[in-house]
């Protein structure tokens, strides 16, 4: 489909400086972009590229102004980034969806599924499951019995969801993602063997959750581990039984939070991080990649390490530890320069 | 289903203080049970909570002596943990199970199954396997040619075997974990290209072990990757070729451990350790979470850090880190006082 | 299948010494081997197995001079761990291969394969893509709309595969693996809420790339993900949107790249490194274990450690780290002595 700089400027409520009749038809970075692409500028260190790129239309952010000639149109818009995320959810909408429930899937006869629900081949659903409106379910769906899920979620292939979790609306599950497999639980027996403890509770995610592919969600041993609202996690991240994780709470990759701990809202955790079991970490926290968190975290701390402390703290720490053969000759000169002085 | 504490104390062997009459008829934590719950008093933290619960009955050990009135009533047990493993096991063990195998299940002609033995909806079953008795194999998982599962086993939906597995009796394997693809084996040719080197060994997975969702046990070059009895694996975790994992070690999510590796017994490993090749872990271990592992290890060691060290002695030296900026400062000082001690 | 050492020797051209009509039927690890096996010498520290070995052929190198009585036959070749690989896959080729497409898979209209390709029970292939030759596709495999796969490939059983990705020529993808799913992309709103970035990009994995189990490779925002020719990834690797991996880069199990990172060629990465968004890594670099990357890294270096520097200097630091104690004693020391000095 083509798309003129009128109409996207028209659909943005953008300012167009250049040739508004100019037509794209696809949307490409700055750097890598051909004629007949639409293309956007939002981190300063790409705003070289403006001036050579072969887009014919840039969004860019109502401040920007050239400081040189530009051969592309652009469309000066309030948040080029939102922008361009608004333009690729249209062209994304735009494409045909799977609708229809497979004959080539299983849905037991008691499962309720809302208007509109696509259960793609090979997906399973358990008994008594509820499934709301608009829901994608994709090939090799594993939905256990007792089941919920809300409207406008999409399952993607091969996600596994076990009995009795409950999913809000709105969420996207990537393929892989388990949700709701026993908590690690086990009780050490005298002879160094291990009994299992029944994982009898469940996982609830709020809505507009995102889970990453191949993400793992523990069923709590009792009550439930739950997602709050706008949580989005990344791909092969580990959550614990009886994990709490605020709302709008990010998560990057290979990222784990052990058993019985509960997260704040509007955290930002970097990829790899572990945070042990039974602990608190406040609102608006921030934890750099590979931290590792073995203490109660205040609200709004900046913590790296492992153990992790004060983010500015640690590089300072850091640097010095870079530095140690120089500070053991620092210390090695001082102890000749004492000798020299005592034998005076 | 309702029972009473008389019922309870019976089937636990244990002593009522309080009301033998009441009855519960589910499973909560303590800081948030309602009427008609029974929960459980081990970890003295929550002792607390014990004098404020709503629960209708708690399990407390035999030497607990409440110090203030009590409103619930309490079954005194040998081991509260214990005796609630038990009891969310008797209430699993309630549930209704799957039966028979279905017949969206694709079952190779040459497949032996035992007794009483589930397979779900497009489950795979390749040539040559045998399945013991009461085995439970959800929807889509896939065994490949030539495995071998024991008896009483619990296959959730979407494991993989691949060939020539063998996994022994009463293990549980969660979802999305794959036992038994090749290992990491390359050989560098002259011109930088990797050469794979088939990997034509198995996994062996003995009595009574559980593999969390997405973890990845890979099979041996030659010989056998073996995890042997009553060993607990969390989600998440990487085996690869050729290790050896001895009994009743726990290992919890995200720890890797790499090629050819033995693991003693009763070790217990954080989350997020790694191990590198061809080392030899001895017995009764314990590893902190995030270290890293890069030599031998001793039996009865406790460990931590990247690479990892005696645990005590690592606390010690990450407490003079955080204090880095501090001991630079003294060390400023020493300089500066041995110059003007020099100029006397 | 029996081989003669007469015959072993022949298709390796390797020379006998030892009786060259001793017969093998399997291939067994030196310390491990019986009667009847091949086994090889190519470690020197497995050197003293080779005397007391039951295995009834070893491959050696050509300058290996025994130092003692062998009592089995060896086989001298160029390289024994090259000519045990080609033994092993010699071993793999003789299995029998799983032909044509199963009743049960579903394959849309539009699909075009190419000859002698298997597809597998409950595989589900979308519209409009393309499969070459000799491709097997095992059982729960998914691929969906518009994506290509080359001849020669292998996807083992649950492979995923989301839409528009293109896997070249003779590529091993394990099982769980997840290529294409959504890259980790939002924009924050004023509320704190996340609003998601549509992912309309995709991934492309070149010739002869091998992806390990339950690994995750994001699509790109725009543009590609790239695995260039010859890349072989490990067991629950996490590849971020954009990211982009030059030739015959290995890297190990757990590790991550965030997204718009570039690796560069011949590059070899421990497991569990994290590295972090829009960095370049250059030719030849090799991370240990753990590492964490926050910063672009030359041609050649090898770091270590978390952030990462060179890997000697992190080694000595580390020592000295490991003695932080002594080292504070020695300070204490210097400030008693320069104290005592001072009132002297």
């Amino acid at each position: 489909m083509n798309y003129s700089a009128k109409e996207i400027a028209s659909f943005l409520h953008g300012t167009i400086e250049g040739n508004p009749d100019v037509v794209v038809n696809k949307v490409s970075k700055i750097e890598e972009a051909e004629e007949g692409s639409i293309s956007f500028l939002s981190n300063p260190a790409y705003t070289p590229y403006i001036y050579k790129t072969n887009a014919s239309i840039v969004l860019v952010n109502n401040d920007f102004n050239p400081e040189d000639g530009l051969k592309t149109t652009i469309i000066k818009v309030d948040n080029a980034y939102n922008s361009l995320a608004r333009l690729l959810e249209l062209y994304q909408k735009s494409k045909p969806e799977k609708k229809g429930i497979s004959s080539l899937a299983f849905v037991s006869a008691s499962v309720k599924t809302g208007e509109n629900t696509y259960v793609g081949e090979f997906a399973y659903i358990g008994e008594n499951c509820t499934i709301g409106k608009n829901v994608m379910i994709h090939s090799h769906c594993y939905i256990a019995d007792n089941v919920t899920i809300g409207d406008n979620c999409i399952l993607n292939s091969g996600v596994k969801i076990y009995s009795h979790s409950e999913i809000g609306n709105s969420c996207i599950i990537h393929s892989g993602a388990i949700i709701g497999a026993d908590g690690f639980g086990f009780s050490p027996q005298t002879d160094n063997h291990y009994k299992k403890i029944a994982q009898i509770g469940n996982v609830i995610l709020h809505d507009n959750v995102e889970v990453g592919a191949n993400t793992t969600i523990d069923r709590a041993t009792l009550g439930s581990t739950v997602i709050k609202k706008g949580v989005k996690l990344d791909n092969l991240i580990q959550i614990a039984h009886n994990v709490q994780i605020g709302e709008n709470t990010v998560i990057a990759a290979q990222s784990g939070i052990a058993g019985s701990s509960k997260v704040g809202d509007n955290c930002m955790i970097g990829g790899q991080v572990g945070i042990s079991g039974h602990l608190c970490i406040g609102n608006n926290v921030k934890i750099a990649a590979q931290s590792g968190i073995g203490s109660n975290i205040a609200d709004n701390e900046v913590i790296m390490g492992s153990p992790a402390f004060d983010l500015v703290k640690y590089r300072k720490a850091y640097v010095h530890f870079r530095n140690f053969e120089k500070l053991i000759k620092r210390i090695e000169e001082l102890e000749n320069k004492i000798k020299s002085l005592s034998k005076e």
